[in-house]
């Protein structure tokens, strides 16, 4: 539980986040991360706020070049007067490490704090789960006025399925070669992409790559065909065939072109309606998520906190049950669904 | 759900082990850890066979001589005619990579497939979590009759607190120098250590590892009388000084006194009657996890498959709500608990 005290300096942060106070952004933002109760009060109190922020998601594995084509995104929004706020989930990132630190991070130039808001998520054990944390995280800048949002992962497992969820636009980063690095995440690439980049096209097999990658799709689309009930897991854009852009991160080559894709699939999406539908795959997401660790916490507390599991416990040591039958009847008996 | 046929099937590989079949065991070990359906079958129809093994747990950095020193252990358990069960959740041993698999470890001699099994498991996203499926594995290792069993793991996470419940004694190894590795255990550490070895004993250093390990131990004993409440969360044995080791690996310094140190604490452990606690840590740990993974399974259920839930998420899509407000209002709607 939050304490009134608390609730007023929360409220004041969040007051003076609105008004452009970076500085209340970082704080909010701890909290949220790191206190289910603060974030559960936070984003009650900043939810009509949001919902304003175009949320792009980028992923690829580390030496992908993903730092150098976010870095060349964020000067690509600046320049066209964008605020942006950058969640950085990669513990490889040179973005990780804390926040508000451009210092740290290799731009090529320097941007204002009010213009360019980082945040980086150095533990990946959040309370919560990480999805949960980043989502939040996701929520406050977007109540802080940032128009873009970028969100950056290494890798496609199971939490970054969850967080692409958010995301209106998720990007996908390969290299040339690397054959083993798209075969690892394959598994979960198709569900999540709108747009592919090819980066550091200027490498060796980089055509390739593009054919690969398009075959992929092609096998992709029989098996949506095939499986109407796979809606519900998959994040990307559905009736949208992922474009595949190569660039070159450092030399900017065809950035210009990824920006405009990336405003076509807006466009789609806005035109299609399916904004929506985004949301709602979003929304359920982050409601499942929470109820998960509110369920966690129950059962933890059931498990050690009620001196009626001890008879529980008792049987299966006799050897009178196995501890699954005995969770059956602990289930039966305390959880009812329904 | 299982059907009857695959319920025979299972029935009969139950009977193969127990008759000293071990491939039928390395089939059983699978199913348990990649469905948890078979699981709970494979548990409760096993669950009266369990309990006759005694089971030490093994944990330390990579590069702490870990794996010389648990098979200078194997061997020693083997020449006084025991059967050895090895689980190994430590992705960087030289034990993973599947089952039955003698000629990949860099073992001095060459055991009988009958005196020790070794199990790896290659893939810590293990349905209903990592801990769940290594208990689980322990069971099925200790109805195949196997008299030791080893659990290796590598750190101190929470799924290694976790699965430590399983174990009567648990060994911590540190070597000299590293003081970072201390630090970065020294979380946990104290919490699960019956047995402290300082491996590679000839190296610089050792004493002034003894002397620290020993100045955490005079700290913990304050700390243990000012917090009567921890015991739920701490598996070491209350009462237990942890005795320190040091040993050569290679060359096999110590490892008999080693050895009777894990004798002189199982022996403790009978005296106090200690037996009993451990096992209702054990329990309640294990009951934990599977009603954890149950709740998962049926809240994913409630969400993406109760047409009734779509209300709640629209309200959150229609700003009327938040998603913590929501979450909450469908907590006390479909999940009672009491």
């Amino acid at each position: 539980m939050i304490t009134e005290d608390n609730k007023e300096r929360i409220d004041s942060l969040i007051s003076k986040m609105r008004a452009g106070n970076q500085r209340a952004t970082g704080r909010l933002l701890t909290l949220v991360e790191n206190n289910l109760d603060a974030a559960a009060y936070i984003i009650k109190k900043i939810y009509e706020f949001t919902g304003n922020a175009y949320i792009i998601g980028i992923t690829g594995a580390p030496g992908s070049g993903k730092s150098s084509l976010i870095n060349t995104m964020i000067e690509k929004f600046v320049d066209a007067g964008k605020r942006v706020g950058i969640v950085a989930v990669d513990p490889t990132s040179p973005f990780s490490g804390g926040a508000l630190l451009g210092d740290r991070i290799r731009m090529k130039r320097n941007f204002s704090i009010n213009d360019v808001f980082i945040r980086s998520m150095a533990n990946r054990g959040q309370l919560g789960g990480l999805a949960r944390a980043t989502k939040d995280l996701v929520k406050v800048l977007d109540a802080a006025q940032n128009d873009i949002i970028l969100i950056e992962t290494v890798g496609v497992g199971q939490s970054e399925v969850e967080i692409f969820k958010s995301a209106h636009t998720t990007v996908v980063i390969v290299i040339p070669g690397l054959g083993d690095e798209i075969q690892a995440i394959k598994a979960g690439i198709m569900e999540i992409t709108d747009i592919f980049v090819v980066n550091k096209m200027d490498f060796a097999g980089a055509d390739q790559k593009v054919a690969e990658l398009e075959s992929m799709l092609d096998l992709n689309e029989k098996y949506e065909v095939s499986n109407p009930d796979h809606s519900l897991i998959v994040t990307r854009t559905q009736g949208w065939r992922p474009p595949i852009i190569k660039t070159n991160a450092i030399t900017g080559k065809n950035i210009d072109k990824f920006i405009s894709l990336i405003e076509k699939h807006k466009k789609y999406l806005i035109e299609n309606n399916q904004m929506e539908n985004k949301l709602k795959i979003k929304y359920r997401s982050e409601v499942l998520e929470i109820l998960k660790f509110r369920m966690t916490q129950n059962i933890e507390a059931l498990i050690y906190k009620n001196p009626e599991i001890n008879q529980y416990i008792d049987k299966i040591i006799a050897k009178e049950k196995d501890p699954y039958s005995i969770s059956e009847e602990i289930l039966l008996k305390f959880i009812h669904m329904g």
